[in-house]
């Protein structure tokens, strides 16, 4: 495990980008970021483990709001700064309330429309 | 346009997280990071375009290897700090050889497996 976590490239602040997919669909939930305690209870704990950058705290995905990411694979890309980790996502991965973070679809004109309906509260 | 660009969240070192999916099949290819101005070639030339944080400069994807991204739809996410980019990717994402970049799998013990077959140099 360690001989893992110390491969990876963390940046100047120790982070490395976790890009979240829905391991049903292949849509791309979320990106998230994981210091190395983070990735190791990520890989252990079966569930997604954040470092939020603007709380400077650890982050359980789903801890409150019951939107819980059951780990279903761990991915690392070829330079060993990023991972992928598919989920079984349960209701919305955006605190907004949609299925995606990203909702929203920007053409080439920079024009920018919602393409995700929000979840209903109760999902 | 420079209104899109404006409202991006960029880092300290101003550049965006940009994931790049197969809009084929969904599969995650790579992590890249764009900056304001990739950003805009990007939306403008439908050909993803990053800035190279190793090489300071910017990095057409394929140019050289001619493994382009005609790009099928960018995406950005609610805290307007990440892109997804949705790309017909031609031959290999990753320079090592691989379709995706995310070749290899890590399991709860953090031991690593190749997932993924190299393509054909002739692909």
């Amino acid at each position: 495990m360690d001989q893992f976590l110390d491969s990876l490239k963390y940046d100047a602040n120790g982070l490395v980008p976790a890009v979240v997919q829905d391991c049903e669909n292949g849509d791309v939930l979320m990106v998230g970021y994981m210091n190395r305690d983070a990735v190791k209870a990520t890989l252990t704990t079966g569930r997604t483990t954040f470092w939020s950058r603007s709380r400077q705290k650890f982050w359980i995905k789903g801890e409150t709001s019951g939107n819980i990411q059951a780990v279903n694979g761990v991915y690392v890309d070829c330079d060993k700064d990023c991972l992928l980790v598919k989920v079984d996502q349960k209701g919305a991965a955006c605190h907004e309330g949609y299925r995606s973070c990203f909702f929203r679809q920007v053409d080439s004109d920079a024009k920018e429309e919602i393409v995700l309906e929000k979840l209903m509260e109760s999902y």
